[in-house]
């Protein structure tokens, strides 16, 4: 066989069929020779520098599920799905991963949002709530953190405050919120008029369970304020009303965490005007998206996203009307 | 600050004393106050499932280095350093991952080239020789492994064999080497004629060092043949004589181990027709290149690079001419 061919390539019965023919080796070998399947994943951390900052991208996990029919608010279902698939996941299916940043400033350990909670670790059969276990084989202690930045109050961000018995899983630390988020989601007229959609509904009653009891630990930030030494607030609203996302900056070096400015990149980076289910202003959140990608890739600024795939860094790059993300390329050293 | 200005984006002095005004947060912290920086990147192991096989993706490291004038052969280094840094590699270098693949097929521990040597750590300052203490980490021993499977004979893919003081590294393993590839570097006429060619020269000089004594210890295999249970070896000479690419199949899924179709991908698969330096028969390679893209884009196959970026999967999709390399998704199960 010395041309390559598709079946070479792409093997098949009849492929393994013939190199059956060509020897021993094809002999079934004793069962259980090799070593058993270790059937755990690394532990989802990555460690990067920006400037002396030494930061970690931390997983909580990501979460493959149906496509919902209105997951993509303004496209046809059919055209979500293709895009989709284009991105290799499984047909019908959306993969979402949830990535919160550990920013070591030197003075401070921040951590900027805290992913859905190590409580729903069993109950997502380990699919998600990976927080706590990746900060351990990163050998952070939760006691060690100083801050919890949230950069909005939806659950993905902001419920892993509470370790499952609902103490504070990051009992030394600040727990700081965009002030106009706060000011949204505590307000009772706003929490009134949710009532008649039942995903608001819901994540209205999920920020005040959360935060029940524990409201006078709260600081509310606003943007423009460092908030932590090196990291700024930054106006990213629509997605929600006070959505933050922060610059880093260490000397010369910078680092943009954008939150949720997009959703899953494969859809909403990719196609800037696509409004995904959670966004509360679509267009504001649209116009958003455009305004940040637009700068981040005049200057090819590092881009962390929640939402991206871990370790969910990298750059993004003007298409013609749509945008491409660039993932780093993973550095086996710091 | 209600608008996202490119001043709050991308900050600077200006931000950095607008909001030092602000407020008490922006007050410097005590020193030492926050954890003490790790300095360590995470283990550089990552694993998947192609049918019922458990495979891991084993970094060896990463080198970044000043790109050599002779680089990319055919076109002129202007050009070539101007893709490096498109793709965001430090102004003048290059960056050449490597990446082995371990496979347990649940009866045989196969893995598929093995590094330059824990030896080279040092040397390295920790950039190469990760193998050994990457399949630590991923909780393999080195006794477990039945088979080393070589691509080809050069230094990155074959040194692994010998730990630092010369015994070997995978005392229990068979070691496979592609006929060609052995025919070609183990010939005395070819070495011969290398002589005036310092990189061949090395190379010849090297395979020698490196099998000295143990070539009874190898099994030579051809292409067409398959190896090991599920792997099939595929001609795609070119690189080297011998250049050998594996499918993996196990039940209806498939995996392509492309080894060295392309060096690094920001390159040489987005520019199909670019001759990397350690090509030896740059237009063969070429036409390799093309045949097998074009065939595992057809296919949306999963393709495993040798010199793609950790953990170095991805989908290959045709774009005119060119080619581009989509990552997978990291899973954080698996």
């Amino acid at each position: 066989m010395t041309e390559l061919t598709r079946r070479d390539l792409l093997g098949g019965a009849g492929m393994a069929g013939a190199a059956l023919a060509l020897g021993p080796l094809a002999a079934p070998a004793p069962a259980g020779a090799a070593a058993p399947p270790a059937g755990k994943q690394a532990p989802g951390f990555y460690r990067y520098k920006v400037g002396s900052f030494e930061c970690t991208s931390v997983t909580d996990g990501a979460r493959t599920f149906p496509m919902p029919d209105m997951f993509v608010r303004n496209v046809p279902k059919a055209e979500a799905l293709a895009a989709a698939e284009a991105a290799h996941m499984p047909k019908g299916m959306v993969t979402v991963p949830f990535t919160p940043q550990l920013i070591n400033t030197g003075s401070k350990l921040v951590l900027i949002d805290c992913g859905f909670g190590a409580g729903m670790f069993e109950q997502s059969k380990g699919a998600i709530g990976q927080l706590m276990s990746n900060l351990a084989a990163a050998g952070i202690d939760p006691k060690s953190v100083d801050v919890v930045l949230m950069s909005h109050l939806h659950p993905d961000h902001t419920n892993g405050i509470r370790a499952a018995d609902g103490s504070m899983a990051f009992p030394n630390a600040e727990i700081m919120v965009p002030a106009k988020d706060w000011a949204f989601w505590m307000s009772e007229e706003n929490a009134a008029k949710a009532q008649s959609n039942e995903m608001m509904k819901g994540y209205f009653a999920n920020v005040r369970k959360v935060y029940a009891g524990i409201e006078n630990r709260v600081t509310r930030y606003e943007w423009g304020q460092e908030v932590a030494p090196g990291i700024t607030a930054i106006d990213t609203h629509g997605h929600t009303p006070g959505h933050t996302s922060f610059a880093v900056q260490s000397g010369s070096s910078k680092l943009l965490i954008q939150s949720d400015v997009t959703n899953i990149p494969e859809l909403f980076l990719r196609n800037p005007d696509w409004h995904v289910a959670y966004d509360i202003d679509p267009q504001e959140a649209a116009k958003t998206r455009h305004r940040f990608y637009d700068m981040a890739a005049a200057e090819k600024a590092l881009i962390a996203g929640f939402h991206f795939s871990f370790p969910s860094l990298g750059y993004v790059e003007k298409d013609g009307s749509k945008y491409r993300l660039q993932p780093v390329r993973w550095s086996p050293v710091i």
